[in-house]
């Protein structure tokens, strides 16, 4: 059986497992499915995925996997994508658990709630602006030191979070503010074969 | 030099690596440090974890790992906590992923505002508590199938989840609606040799 990829094309958290399926080289179908339209949450759905969300991917032996990080994990685990020093090892899981926690909540919800969704800033939390400049601004910090966030070489930590950084735009926040960050994602999409997601003019 | 491990006693997140460091047997300084009163924004600690949060390694080398589930890992990597098997393994993600974006970020924040802050239910995000209660119904949902998270044995994902989950009551939710995930914490304190957290009678 063929691994399915059930992922909205608009979300950085499906994307960022697609990324990663290509570049392992990974046979796979991808299952369109819109996490604004309640897709999720019907019963079906929930049959594959009792937490309602996507990504999910549903392996070749018919078991399931959800959690953006986790499905990139489980393709790229013996991968260059993953650091063979347990250090720089380490160091790729603190970002993939800090962009869980500090970096989407902010800068995903934001860039959903103003773009998909066209809700004004008077609507938003005030608390989401701040919070996504803090994670930029930790970002620009790591990236004027090294290339890419572990060093000098791109991981799936790059990955992860440069699925939502490179459309920080949408969200409200300015790339130029941040040039390394900018950098960054210039360099990061050229890695992975993506046309340019940064305004053209800032 | 020792490994410290800057924490405080007060936070799941922290106690976490603790016990993990107990359980491995590691050689390690704890330092605690309050996330209540600022501590974790002084330009001291700013300069050891520019994210300003608890817990932090500084490893034998001197060098600095944050986030507590990448800490855990880090620790315990070759350890019986993490599964062998790749499915269990990529599980295990799975779930400490879903812990730090959709149970922490509810239950360890009710926790901390109505028990460490003194918070009123009126001052709460009402959204705080239907989200805190459907992770403790998904927990419920697997833990009355497999008596871990990840079937028959204890891994890092049980480690990471038990850590709010045994302090849940504190937050206003009620484990006794839970029953898998209440036996789960039982087995879970007693493996890790802690004493009861929950209440005597509920």
């Amino acid at each position: 059986m063929t691994m399915k990829l059930y992922g909205s094309s608009d979300s950085g958290n499906c994307l960022k497992t697609k990324w990663v399926a290509e570049r392992m080289g990974a046979v796979y179908e991808w299952i369109e499915i819109s996490s604004f339209k309640g897709a999720t949450r019907t019963p079906e759905f929930l049959a594959i995925n009792p937490a309602g969300q996507v990504p999910v991917a549903v392996l070749s032996d018919g078991r399931v996997l959800a959690q953006s990080n986790a499905i990139m994990l489980h393709l790229a685990e013996r991968s260059e994508l993953v650091p063979r020093d347990a250090y720089d090892r380490a160091k790729m899981f603190e970002w993939l658990f800090w962009e869980q926690y500090s970096h989407e909540p902010a800068i995903a919800v934001r860039i959903a709630r103003k773009f998909f969704l066209g809700q004004s800033d008077a609507e938003l939390d005030p608390a989401l602006l701040s919070k996504g400049a803090a994670a930029l601004a930790r970002m620009e910090l790591q990236l004027q030191q090294t290339p890419f966030l572990v060093g000098d070489a791109m991981t799936l930590a790059d990955i992860a979070l440069v699925a939502y950084t490179r459309y920080a735009h949408r969200g409200g926040f300015e790339l130029r503010d941040y040039p390394a960050v900018k950098d960054w994602v210039a360099r990061l999409e050229s890695a992975l074969g993506l046309e340019s997601a940064l305004p053209v003019v800032e």
